[in-house]
């Protein structure tokens, strides 16, 4: 079970803990016909839980917590165990012994107010905010502002482009690095959707949604609290059926963490076969040298920041089937993938960041182009022949291409065989650094 | 090839003569040094240009379009297709004999401005969200508002709740189907966040994104003339390369239908459920029956409905899988999985569209509660212990429900066995009708 | 509902009609008390319900048969379809108005021995293993073949060798094709495991697997009648339960498919990258021309075959997703996703068999070696000094190969340059028509 | 990285120095015109690598093993990491100081006859058999044989059947079982299968496939080498090409995989099904209670381990999409994803065997019939009308089916009231026991 959960869990029971304290509740649970509200053990136990509840959150009682994601679907082990822990070292802080349920007892205080069902699904949505604020947001942005920065360092290189493999237009290597600067840029705003949904928070409805035995208002101020101890906004479900459920914020929000494995995937994809060679392949881009590439090949180097980012896209885009898969699973009142949902989630949270970061250092910051290399290519295309056909036609302008083509000619060359065109207006037109814009 | 990406053709091709002519760019066409506008041409070419391509819009000659999908993955064909139907049918429209390239040509005049991997995207995005607009979102929120309609109808009727698929604590059957409302009403803003990077066009980026061969404002005046023929909002793409190199917008749009898919997966699947039976199963639910739904046993009935929903979300899915696959397939200055993309998005569009609306009408209209079914099994929990939790604490109330199921007794009765509490207590505060909200 | 799936229901019923025939069990059916066999009654409708379940087969009845894949899961409404199209024929074959059910009925006769559980389950194999057999398997035969002669006609051709994309020791392209020989040879062996469950018959079991309204041996007699019919191997099903209940021979055969996507992928892929240019790219294979490959750019050529090919790839994938989703979905005694399942899986043959066969046809056949540039590639290469590598040590070899490179020298001139050996030791080791095969 | 990948490292480096030691070759590396075979350095060196690596493989030095997956697409750091541990470890064993390449060297001898590249993927087939063979086959076909005997144990109860999870005809509960157990049965079928091609490794195949640095005969003897170091047939792969640049076998295998996490998917679904209530749903099956349910509700008992089985078996579908997206990305030499291959592959193999294991102890083991429910429900169903379709034909049958349903009757006195048939003929003809097998 990741981290990220457990810090979630103590976060939860800290703030339910002070909401419960606040309504008097915690010192009521007894007997019945007891229902005086007895506010100094309140705030006793409920002080001791959310000490205990913030030592969760800080991860130093992570050692206790052993199990993995393979439980009930609802998360009530990880719960329990959460519940067990806190109320144990409550009861330690209050000079208890360990092993004991009393004072402060794992169901009756520690998870008063709320159930596994609520929540888990609470802890899912806080983990996942805050990993995607603290981690992914912040790398995927440095990794956006350093596209932006080589597309202004390399806006003065023309080059050949490629449409279907084949050679094409032309292009500043600039405006290239504009389009993944766009990519990420746009990948920002998607995971920022994402996000919102997952701001929304399940507890209060307790185990199947109605809030049985909770209070009003528990619900909005546990939300509040959450607030208040993470930093973030945070609110509550508007309705908690559907909160509980049904995960669609996670699917939704991995959604948006596909689709920036599509960017980054092709991205990864692109840099790395223009850097492909060093002398038999495009060569346009000069990678850094990072390790040795290869135990065989003596002084090869090979794009490995490439290749494992497109593995951990492959694996992001792996794990929103299993989300998927958990998303459509929900039976009733209860969807009860919920641990594989957020570990699969998280997982992917984490790769995106640590590869990107990876990334950007090992590969981006020391990125080259190969100049010499890309005007060579330019000089040799054919399809610069483009824009001569708004003025000879697309058909005498396909001509003059095949022609020089099949006789392995320029395409100056090809133009004056043809009469196409003089020598003179060839040279006037046929400039490729006026071709990456529209005219006017 | 979907007929809607026809209709953006249509539409694109109309759109594109439009600004040309009033560019005077149709009638400069044709040879060097004779660069001077003949207006009226342009006016003449373009009136006959828009015509046809009105034409092809309104899908009159839809079957001058033979192609598949599996083409060239610009779309290149399809293109091409487009330009040709137009430029014959504009010939025609001038009286002049078919089959020729005069005067109207189709890459010179129909094609002006315009590559088909600008073309082909900006296709892909009209035809998405015209789809989107007028099939899936009012279908959609129908949808919605029948289920909130249900949700109010059943908001009296107080069930069992089920989670792990085991009994546990009540909720109305109207807080269920609230649960279901609240899933749609955040499908359709996810549907709408999605389609808000649909609107965005690439057309003006001719072949790689830079606009050679047009001019400036073409793409601008372009995005406005569309928006006026469709009467939606459309913009031209901030960013050409990434709108033709990338299909991201695409990836994270089908990741809504994939959310929404999970959704109505699991609407279908509780509905089923719930009406299983009708005497061996939960038989909660009262599906109207519509066909036979044996050709071997008499008289049996099906979830017919909930069968194709659940199958068309699967194959949404699986769509958004190959859609994933073809947006991380971009390589270099054009993504060449657009047949795919566009073909796999409109077939979910199309089939979620069907399914809701069937769904609606087959089942849901005539959906009916079985009160006394609910009412029996309601009576039979032995989760309503829960209510008592408060008051005898985890422990003894878990003992109380473990007792009455080894014994096979009533909740009460092992309540009073257990001496637990009084039968005056008991009556008083295991009210299910009291159990489906916070106290208070 | 795809065609294949009719016509292998005209088979099931044809089958279904004669063994029943045979055991004297059509004209049995009345009433209570009446089970005199009344033999000749049952020729009278055995062969009518023949001779239209044939006709059925045959497609020619194809327009009574509107049905969509969204359905009932069980294909109910396909199989009463098939019951009404053939009692409605068989009446009218024996001289009786159409419209009514006498005196050949559409459940007690047609569907006589059989339930749409079985039927469509049985109607999924048939159709599987016939378009297996007569599509996929030829084609993809033939592919391999064309795979290994152009491996032969490649055999003398050294080349660069690619990994990491970058440039590595060398191969011949003959040895690069016998690659993808044997990833098709290895195909067709797992499409030919993947077919032998799909042999296995469900009809016998009825509704759920027990036989009930069945006799002894009417399965077997079954199976054999349908091997009869198809000239195939079919047997009845082991265990009907498992048929029934579960479709994971289905989802197997596609594991099978999504196999040979990949490897097709890679294939198509590979072939286009070699083939990029013509100037700017690898431009080792020359691909044939078939078709203009852009509206805008004059002369342009294209590998819309590999493209096509790709996303029929990614489509396969995409299935291979609905199929497990389907797979994974049975609920007790039925799997209620078969429509889905036996349509994704009847497509995945179908685009894979055509675009298997048009790579073949339209850039196989026509491919050729750009002998010229492979051979100045291979010139240009530094990891030719990995056959040096035995001879100087690992590291000293790497020194060699760092140092051309930092300083745009030959090899050899570096290698000299550092005294690692004599040019008379280098010309004699440095040849790469020796390093393509294990020394000795 | 997982451990059984270092482990078959460990096979491959002792089993390669094996078979370089009888060919003379580790003694000869050093300079050239030094080509003299130095028997006795050979046997020195290639013991001390044997020892070596024999220790790596026993995984006593996995501490030194700290590289995660996300690396180099061909394991490159992971065989280096390899290389340097064995060298430095067998310069220790004889007698020289870490961390210098003296006598032993990683490169030339430790990595002597092998590539990174056809190194990997022959740790990878040797891996994934090993862990097969002694992890998931056992543990399945245990699985297998306790489902056949709780088939057997159940033989004798029948129950209701359920189609479209509506009531059906009858079957008996060891039947329905028996489908799991031949699901299971065909399972390991499948994986044995996959199996076939894991045993075919690429090494010899060195950097491209060619066995360039290697000596006829290496690839065979050192296969051999391997199958008796392991005790499993091996071979090598007679295409070195495929067996480097592809990884089909691997996409194929995992394909089983798929299916069977398809199967036992099926499987957990139905008895949480069946086991579902305990008074509130079909409470067929009595799951063994092995820890509280809730935190919430007191008493509840959940299917936890069908949750953790269901959860585990989307897990190994969305492994299987990241093997299909690796395996349909090799490109011309290298399949660059085999890291992310085989730690998938093992991930699914591994929590497919646990999952498998806990299910049978935690749950198989104690499952028990809810006899008198099942009983109980079998009485009240109404399809058991279908065994009078013989008789009555389909149309009264089913009218006495819905007027019973209509009524609230049972079925016999629905068929008296319809006159259908007499009381006496209907206790003659509706028995259950008599209608889950085929009749004579």
């Amino acid at each position: 079970m990741p981290a990220s959960v457990i810090r979630a869990f103590g976060i939860i029971k800290g703030a339910a803990a002070k909401v419960n304290v606040k309504h008097g509740a915690l010192g009521e649970i007894k007997w019945i016909g007891k229902l005086n509200r007895d506010l100094e053990a309140d705030a006793r136990l409920g002080h001791a839980i959310q000490q205990a509840a913030e030592e969760v959150a800080s991860l130093k009682l992570i050692d206790h917590f052993p199990l993995v994601v393979w439980q009930t679907g609802s998360g009530t082990q990880t719960n329990m165990n959460t519940n067990e822990v806190i109320s144990n070292r409550a009861n330690e802080i209050l000079g208890e012994p360990l092993g004991q349920k009393n004072p402060v007892h794992p169901n009756d205080h520690v998870n008063m107010s709320g159930s596994s069902n609520d929540g888990f699904a609470t802890a899912m949505h806080i983990a996942a905010v805050l990993d995607l604020e603290d981690h992914l947001l912040p790398v995927l942005t440095s990794l956006r502002d350093i596209m932006k920065k080589k597309s202004q360092q390399f806006a003065h290189i023309v080059k050949i482009g490629r449409t279907h493999l084949q050679d094409a237009v032309p292009l500043s290597l600039g405006q290239e690095f504009s389009g993944f600067e766009k990519q990420l840029e746009l990948g920002i705003q998607r995971v920022e959707q994402g996000l919102e949904g997952l701001r929304f928070l399940a507890m209060g409805g307790t185990a199947v949604g109605t809030g049985l035995n909770t209070y009003k208002g528990f619900d909005e101020a546990f939300a509040a609290e959450v607030s208040r101890l993470t930093g973030r906004r945070f609110f509550t479900a508007p309705n908690k059926f559907e909160a509980i459920s049904a995960n669609d914020a996670i699917v939704y929000a991995s959604g948006a963490l596909n689709t920036l494995a599509c960017s980054l995937f092709k991205i990864a994809q692109d840099i790395r076969f223009e850097g492909s060679g060093p002398r038999c392949g495009l060569g346009e881009l000069l990678l850094p040298e990072n390790e040795p590439g290869s135990s065989f090949m003596p002084g090869k180097v090979n794009p490995t920041q490439c290749e494992a980012m497109t593995m951990v896209c492959a694996k992001v885009v792996a794990n929103h089937t299993a989300i998927t898969l958990g998303g459509l699973s929900g039976q009733f009142q209860l969807n009860a993938f919920k641990p594989l949902l957020i570990s699969d989630f998280l997982h992917s949270v984490r790769i995106l960041s640590d590869a990107m970061r990876s990334f950007e250092r090992n590969l981006l910051e020391g990125l080259r182009a190969n100049e010499k290399r890309i005007s060579y290519l330019l000089g040799q295309s054919l399809m610069l022949v483009t824009c001569l056909s708004g003025k000879l036609g697309y058909d005498l302008a396909s001509k003059v291409a095949k022609h020089a083509y099949k006789h392995d000619l320029t395409l100056k060359a090809s133009a004056l065989e043809l009469n196409a065109l003089s020598e003179e207006e060839f040279d006037l037109l046929v400039r490729p650094e006026n071709m990456i814009a529209p005219s006017g």
